[in-house]
């Protein structure tokens, strides 16, 4: 299982904006082979920052099977023109976990 | 229940160290009342970060009840001088999940 990690710095005032398409959004990943979960997440200190992490079979369902698929420019579509900066993504394998 | 985010970014070739003190030092927060779970992923694009996620029962419980306990003087013993640089911590709630 692999961690996608997204910081997402979204532009002020639109936050509200953001969370409603991502609630629509947030229905693509669901469908692509190899998802598993996922959770978007808000910065009490910095309240236009949000952390999406999802949890992927594999990195290429990522990168591969999501992010080369038709669903993937509905996805940009929805979000990308909220982020200011465009924000990198890193995937992470667990070390050590107690949940 | 609030999310404690923290990217370690650990010094060169000591990431090794690091993860056999971590082993050490995750029985430190696991005691803290407030305490709920924790993960430490290490990033695939660049090894020597690592992703600390932890849930707390309340802001409180990271910032007071750990932070200013005795046991966070171990903890930093343990791990601080990994880091280079020294990370920022963020805290996050929940806006959508799907776990």
């Amino acid at each position: 299982m692999i961690l996608e990690v997204a910081i997402l710095d979204v532009k002020q005032n639109e936050e509200k904006k953001f969370e409603m398409e991502f609630f629509k959004a947030q229905k693509i990943i669901m469908n692509i082979n190899g998802y598993i979960s996922h959770q978007l997440q808000r910065c009490i200190e910095r309240p236009n920052r949000y952390i999406l992490l999802v949890n992927w079979e594999t990195l290429e369902s990522h990168t591969i099977d999501f992010r080369l698929s038709d669903e993937y420019n509905e996805w940009r579509k929805l979000l990308h023109h909220f982020y200011d900066p465009f924000p990198e993504v890193d995937h992470y394998k667990t070390i050590y976990s107690n949940v």
